[in-house]
């Protein structure tokens, strides 16, 4: 059975074309790792690199990645909507088969160290690498942004895990991490009113006092449905079709009913096995009886 | 992206040992070909032979162990409770991916041949590698048994598809084809009454006015409920989702519910897929976005 983890770097760049290619050429020629995509947001200022591969393919890219980004990108000139701290904002690492959390964590905080004692860019560890409480959620260790880093690591509460308590003159800071694959997953409605959306999001998400590990938001769909639009951050916390039912019963309070769901971008084989699972009833069913699965033992 | 069929030969043989690992040995020792699972049946005197590979690896593997099996077996001494015309009774080809069913048609078509002229085994074509109507079902062909096929392929509406109409003195005849992957399928209730179960088989099942490429009955479960025990070999037609409302609907008529249901064995990947589209109303949701299907191209 291969071992493979997921791996999505965030690099603050989202428009200069030669430097998002040279930065994902890295990943591409390096060994044991597969780019699976790279989507840049002009906007945000930003791309986001998704690849695969075995726990030290992995880390090997993210590292060779890095280096290329802190070459090639300097924060003090990088204006985006989207907050962020660093060069190389933040590098998470998934564990997809045959690799535990405990794992990626250790690669995660592997490479954190590399990233300081080779790149001189200070790292936080953040979600289930995190070493404190309140390292674990992203928009905390982001508070400040990049041209407060100075200010807050300065601060002993905010020390880096790594590294001086000094931001790198052009690339600030990094944040590394581990977590659970998450699931970005919108529900439309057979209601325009977003407002509808929005309440149903408020009853839903964790933050509210709703379903663990889901973040959620009322919008406007690009067809222009009402539109619950989620982060299924731990689908072990709350499966897809949990909180499916969820936003069911919710609209039914406001005669509203789903119309569709969508599924943006990947989704580990296990939460559609526990959709399907949940669906039928299913007895005893594990994922070792779909075929194609049995074949990349 | 690799082509992958399935292979499920099934020979004459469920109680000699050593003749069945012979047999499995044969596909063991083939290149591009995984066996995955060798069952064999005392009572009905037959063993099952699961493999994947590569059509040519495949067709290699299942002529290797037909080979084999036809020097082990004479039908003149094979009793049994399973129908069979011959040692290599029956094999199907199923394409799983990067394989359609035109190659797996081709596959078994090719196989055919390659029985005759290097085993002198005459073959029918079955299922999608038909040659007539007449001949797509198994129990159609197999209709007078091992022991009726002399006066059988001398009817010359049941000449062989290839070979001369004459059966092989030990190994009779084999029926070569290729179908797409049937699921085995069973449904619990939470009545004991097999009688309901009974009756649910026959509204669900094809041949008598049920859904399309279902069979159907109602037997005990092991653990002593009513059970509707099901093939689904066309999930493409009938999807599992649509035969467990169908069986959900029938048993309300007798006010039953369904307990729980179960895979046994293996399931196409697009199956589940497809139940969890359903379960969901996923739009435009596609095998690829599963991270783990996505590796495997």
């Amino acid at each position: 059975m291969p071992r493979v983890v997921e791996c999505v770097p965030n690099f603050s760049e989202g428009r200069r074309r030669d430097v998002i290619e040279a930065i994902a050429d890295e990943v591409r020629r390096t060994r044991d790792v597969q780019l699976l995509d790279v989507q840049k947001d002009e906007s945000h200022n930003r791309c986001v690199v998704t690849f695969v591969g075995t726990p030290e393919g992995a880390k090997a890219a993210a590292l060779a990645a890095s280096r290329r980004a802190i070459e090639l990108i300097d924060m003090n000139v990088h204006r985006g909507e989207h907050p962020r701290l660093g060069a190389v904002d933040v590098i998470p690492f998934i564990p997809i088969f045959g690799v535990t959390m405990e794992e990626a964590v250790a690669t995660a905080r592997a490479l954190g160290r590399e990233i300081w004692e080779q790149l001189r860019v200070p790292v936080f560890f953040y979600a289930d690498a995190a070493t404190k409480p309140e390292r674990r959620r992203l928009p905390d260790i982001r508070k400040g942004e990049y041209e407060g880093l100075s200010a807050k690591l300065g601060d002993p509460a905010w020390a880096p895990d790594v590294g001086d308590p000094k931001p790198h003159p052009t690339a600030g800071v990094t944040v590394v991490g581990a977590r659970r694959p998450l699931i970005a997953y919108n529900i439309n409605l057979t209601t325009d009113d977003v407002e509808i959306a929005k309440k149903i999001a408020r009853a839903v998400r964790e933050s509210s006092g709703g379903l663990a590990a889901v973040q959620a938001m009322g919008v406007k769909s690009e067809s222009g449905r009402a539109q619950v639009s989620m982060n299924l951050v731990d689908y072990t916390q709350t499966p897809v079709q949990r909180a499916y039912e969820a936003v069911r019963e919710e609209a039914a309070k406001y005669g509203a009913e789903i119309l569709e769901s969508e599924v943006v971008g990947l989704i580990p084989l296990d939460a559609i096995v526990d959709v399907a699972r949940r669906a039928l009833r299913l007895r005893d069913f594990t994922r070792d009886q779909i075929l194609e699965a049995k074949l990349m033992e």
